[in-house]
């Protein structure tokens, strides 16, 4: 592609460094921004350098947070004690979305991936272990995807945290709701049986 | 969708803004950013800024550029005499990359088109006739994708500057090249065997 502006090129080549996003879309969203007002391209570069040095992750969880206890561990009408072990930022919302949580998080930042260089170094694991081994966390909650990498990071926590006095659980794994069982893979619809659960469980969740 | 930080929301927010971007793609690309080193956020925000502010637009063509006048419009070894009248700066590199024209351009920035407001006079309308009609252009290409709206422009241009002694051209409508027949659509087909080319020419092309 060439450009007929170095500024162009070079504000395209940045934007194309996002992930999913190529040449072609970089240079539709430039150039957009070139037709709107030049507020626009300020508030939106102002807003992700305040946001990328400013940020700040909470102390206890590993939350993204604008201080340093985020809000759901400074909650004193959460359970302290039920902790939820999550993959990213993401995951904490789309949980507290359902509102049927009401305990604490920890974010690891990742999942162990040897093929993409993630060791356990660098999740939010040490920390973890020490919230636990301080005797103050009843259950560890895995909510990982589940995935190889969701399956050996978990693995890999409950080797660490075995030794001590806690109970852990893993989300449930089934058939979707609204999912036909036709569509289902093996694996699951195998899961599912195995886990069955009482049918009057059902009746309570809304 | 509910923030853990004011910061991470604001960046979402001024993301989501960008066309074809919505809350949670923002989301996604917004955490990405965190993950990097904070020079790639500073880069991306100051290319964006700089490139809205400083960009210039060539005061012949109209097309992106860093000086008054711009690569096209001086150079000399291509002919000024034809002007391809096209929608907006990415249908030039479209058209430079076929390597197969040798006039100059002239972008209009948009099309007509009263559903969203756009009128002939927040388009480069008044400049091309004023071109035309000082003589020096030979044949004006319309280069417009083949919409009710590019129709609609097509026509309101070829009214404004069919008074001046200058050749008007469309480009080719027909079969794409490696189309099955089969797909294509009525209109297109149709029009394909009314235009028809003599066989000789086909082999012209590369």
């Amino acid at each position: 592609m060439e450009f007929s502006s170095k500024l162009l090129e070079k504000a395209v080549n940045e934007m194309a460094q996002l992930p999913g996003i190529g040449k072609r879309t970089a240079l539709r969203l430039v150039l957009h921004l070139l037709k709107q007002p030049k507020e626009q391209t300020q508030f939106l570069a102002e807003s992700l350098q305040t946001m990328r040095n400013e940020v700040q992750y909470c102390k206890s969880c590993h939350n993204i947070s604008d201080v340093e206890l985020c809000e759901i561990c400074c909650n004193e009408k959460r359970n302290h004690q039920i902790v939820c072990v999550v993959e990213d930022i993401r995951d904490v919302m789309a949980i507290e979305n359902t509102g049927q949580f009401k305990g604490i998080y920890h974010v690891l930042g990742g999942k162990i991936s040897p093929i993409d260089g993630v060791g356990p170094s660098q999740l939010n694991i040490v920390t973890l272990v020490e919230k636990v081994s301080s005797g103050r966390v009843a259950e560890v909650i895995f909510a990982l995807s589940s995935t190889m990498e969701g399956d050996t990071t978990n693995f890999y926590i409950f080797r660490q945290i075995q030794q001590y006095e806690v109970k852990t659980s893993t989300i449930a794994r089934g058939i979707s709701v609204g999912d036909e069982l036709e569509y289902a893979d093996e694996i699951t619809l195998g899961r599912s049986i195995l886990n069955r659960i009482p049918f009057e469980n059902t009746m309570k969740s809304s």
